[in-house]
């Protein structure tokens, strides 16, 4: 067992999450090889979303995150298969996202397949999708109380 | 420390947590030993949950999670200990289980005690069972807005 | 990479966390460093919550959090850098707190940075402090249906 790669990749999946959530798109682009596949289909979605280069999920995720949008992707349970300078992982996702302009929140989980490439040592994320145990919306303008005591992304008064 | 086994004792939990949910039920029973010992007690369920072998924890589980019913739990916070071929564990727990046809929806916390046993090489979990932080039940039927966008579980129309 | 160390520092993040929720104060305490510094700034609090020793943080929490509430700090994502006696850390947290007494309920979602020594061979925390991506309440007392089926902290009647 390689240890010292699987922390690698831990660290990168973590790290793409987080850059994700922190809409930190020079960091989180560093994540994906040039090639990189990405399918995050989701029911609750208006249009496929089937990637087949860092470009294109880059330039959707940057495009349809922005502004005040709140999103929080958690993922647990790695089990990572490293063979060589590739690897394979499946992780739960756990996702939220909050539009507090149309009051709506989103709640799922789901189980990712990724494969990852080390390229010139450097782990990158090769493919990643997912398929979900479920989804379900809520509206919080409704919801006894709700209110949204933090929000990074409110925009200034 | 033995980081090896570590890894090999975190990644047979994620093992469990995922066929679990995922309801693979072949998988979900070779991740314990035949004598594995489990208490899974909480205070919404109508009967004693104390199981002294594998068989008894796979047939609960295989019959009582059956049909449309959805299972997201999330283990955290792992402190592993290890000690020739056996060791011990404590993981948070987190717990979503919805039911669709009762509008319902159950959310908790616990933290686990688990033991792992390595038989022929292959670590395998002992015993597990975990005390309750919180345990709340809602019904989604009267939730503002709430509807379900995404179930692996839903009957075929 | 020094795998061993990670592990330690995971480990002793986790026990942070875990003695906080279940309120082991004693165990909580030697997770820090004497001179350990912390800011859990939150805008739904009522008063600064910045602390430059183990003995205010330690004093903070316990006063704070005794009695009826219920507290759930989970942290992921763990990229975690270290360099000879000290570390650095970064941790996604999801947090959850219930206080029944007043039909109360808080998630929230933030970003750890943390810093960490080693002294005499054990790794502590020697600051914390996060920035939150949101947080929101809502009332449980309106909430359809909802009741607490498991509390581990409720008075003894």
């Amino acid at each position: 067992m390689d240890c010292i790669a699987i922390e690698e990749i831990r660290a990168l999946k973590h790290r793409y999450l987080r850059t994700l959530d922190l809409k930190i798109w020079d960091e989180f682009a560093d994540t994906l090889t040039a090639d990189a596949n990405a399918s995050y289909g989701s029911p609750s979605g208006s249009r496929p979303l089937d990637f087949t280069s860092r470009d294109e999920i880059v330039g959707y995720m940057s495009e349809s995150l922005s502004g005040n949008i709140i999103t929080v992707h958690v993922a647990n349970h790695a089990e990572i298969s490293v063979d060589g300078e590739t690897a394979t992982g499946s992780w739960l996702l756990e996702d939220t996202v909050i539009i507090p302009d149309h009051d709506f929140l989103i709640r799922g989980a789901a189980y990712y397949n990724d494969t990852y490439r080390r390229e010139n040592g450097v782990w990158r994320i090769a493919s990643t999708g997912y398929k979900r145990i479920f989804e379900a919306k809520m509206s919080t303008g409704a919801l006894p109380g709700f209110a949204l005591t933090a929000n990074r992304w409110a925009p200034v008064a």
